[in-house]
């Protein structure tokens, strides 16, 4: 303890060494470029935010052993802490402008925090969006916080009200791959290098969702805590009752390999349904926007997939390969239930 | 594991039980009446912005046994991570509009969270700040994070950087007294209800740093880590060099008879100018708006003192009592050390 400690050139804290707090922001500071930061010097960032426009406002909380694997790659786990605060923006239409993060670390080394670092600078690129800000903790966990900030046009963000009986449910990309490839990370299957990566590190699907208002889609929410689950989530928020077809649950090649060795039929798909951290987005269109859509997900470059529909009533319906309804015992993870389940 | 939980009312959580998440979001949910919150039933929030205001945007993480004492009671935690949060917008002259919240629990049971919700709610209430949204983790450890957003007129938001060689150094309310209520709170000293409460409930200088601009300051901060090394931060931030005449510390009634008790003369002084957690405004105001300021100070009903000044040079200099140079041992807390040091 004494005086402000001097400000070290990164690189100087041995990678073995348990970086201080003021060794960490030092790190941060060479990432947080844009001048609302104000390179982290005051205790806030100021920031114009773009006239008119609406602001989108989500916070996630990851914690080791809950929501990642104690041995996963920091890099990683920047990436996936961030992508899925901008999967929140992306599923209400938003374009990502910052984020403010709260690090609480325990012994992580200089190691660690360089590869920590490496991830943020890495999707914060890669999705054009600011670190604003943010506090840093030496504590005896591990527990990452996120704040991300984006915009919408005034009154065309998407949310969960607003499907109707009639509308068509899509969902973008690929399901279950993430689950699947958290059971290979864990080596309770064979290794796959896309399923691992699908789950390592989600692609928000902004392009697609800041199409959607406009396309015509009427509710849309990201798919994060399993396809049912969330299906049911969005349904009950709109009033209206969910019909998945599993038939027409969109699987990658190697989770449909995956799937069909190890039980094939609907018990393979209804695995995909329900495992959670897709990060792909789920929306209902009026069978009027079919076309719009459509041309939307060719320009966003983002596959999209006709998986059922809305009608009046309540809940979720499931479908199995032949129409016949079934009951799964379980839609998805909970909040009470994490649903990359490490621990 | 199952089906989306139901939604349960508050009130059914017995106070010894653990609370679900979801019981947990139900809880905030109460508290969340901004129509920007959307009941917390989206992903995220959708706010509109004040128009052409600038934003101020901060983010605090506390944990347990680093800055609040394990039995500290969770009203009094959840009122002091807004209130600091609220604290670093007052220093720059934001009004403040909402906080997201990230709550990371480890087995606080049903009691502790209707006190945490009571404590939020009433900070919020307070200080007219809404609830925007947040997220709730069951992990091994206690991590509290509030992102705060704030709103200031376009260019207009005071920062460390601005003072000037010749300007007078100023500090609001009296300093020591929630170093000397923590000493108090760890049994370390007798117990002083005045200064015990300020520490626990540190009130954030809204309306005194949102005259500041106006009245003519040129850099403002938030005392927070110890008044001299908070100080000797503006001064560098700004590029002088700073002056601290111990002799015109402000204290409260209670801190100088606890100091002078303790001991006498400018060891007490020390004491009170390192301790941290003051969270008081630190600001730095040419003399010809001298006037202004202590007009302002009388609107905002918040007493000012003229504690120092800033001169041609760098880092700063501390004056005993009868204006001899000191050269203390310590300024107060750095990044590395925690201010409210409960481990």
């Amino acid at each position: 303890m004494g005086a402000a400690p001097p400000l070290k050139p990164s690189g100087v804290v041995t990678k073995s060494q348990v970086p201080a707090e003021s060794e960490i922001i030092d790190r941060l500071r060479e990432i947080a470029s844009h001048p609302a930061a104000r390179g982290l010097r005051d205790d806030a960032a100021i920031w114009q935010p773009p006239l008119g426009r609406e602001l989108v406002l989500t916070h996630d909380t990851i914690a080791r052993g809950v929501h990642y694997l104690p041995g996963a790659d920091p890099s990683d786990i920047a990436w996936k802490l961030v992508a899925t605060n901008l999967s929140d923006l992306a599923a209400m239409g938003a374009v990502p402008s910052g984020i403010l993060i709260g690090l609480t670390l325990d012994r992580e080394d200089g190691a660690w925090l360089e590869r920590f670092a490496a991830g943020l600078a890495r999707v914060l690129s890669e999705y054009d969006t600011a670190l604003f800000g943010g506090d840093t903790v030496r504590a005896g966990a591990t527990v990452l916080g996120c704040t991300a900030i984006g915009h919408v046009e005034r009154g065309r963000a998407l949310t969960r009200i607003g499907a109707q009986a009639g509308d068509d449910l899509y969902v973008s990309g690929t399901i279950g791959d993430a689950g699947l490839g958290l059971a290979a990370l864990r080596g309770e299957a064979p290794a796959d290098r896309f399923l691992e990566r699908r789950h390592r590190l989600p692609m928000p699907r902004l392009a697609l969702g800041q199409g959607l208002f406009a396309a015509g889609a009427r509710a849309a929410m990201d798919v994060s805590d399993g396809l049912l689950i969330d299906a049911d989530r969005l349904a009950r928020a709109s009033g209206v009752a969910a019909e998945i077809d599993l038939a027409l649950i969109p699987l990658s090649k190697q989770a449909g390999l995956r799937l069909g060795e190890a039980d094939s039929g609907p018990d393979g798909r209804l695995t995909a349904a329900t495992s959670g951290d897709d990060y792909e987005l789920l929306f209902a269109v009026p069978p009027a926007a079919t076309s719009a859509v459509v041309a939307l997900a060719g320009a966003a470059r983002t596959p999209v997939t006709r998986i059922g529909g809305l009608s009046a009533g309540r809940g979720i319906r499931v479908l199995g390969m032949t129409g016949e309804p079934l009951a799964p015992g379980r839609l998805g993870f909970t909040h009470d239930a994490p649903s990359t389940g490490a621990r």
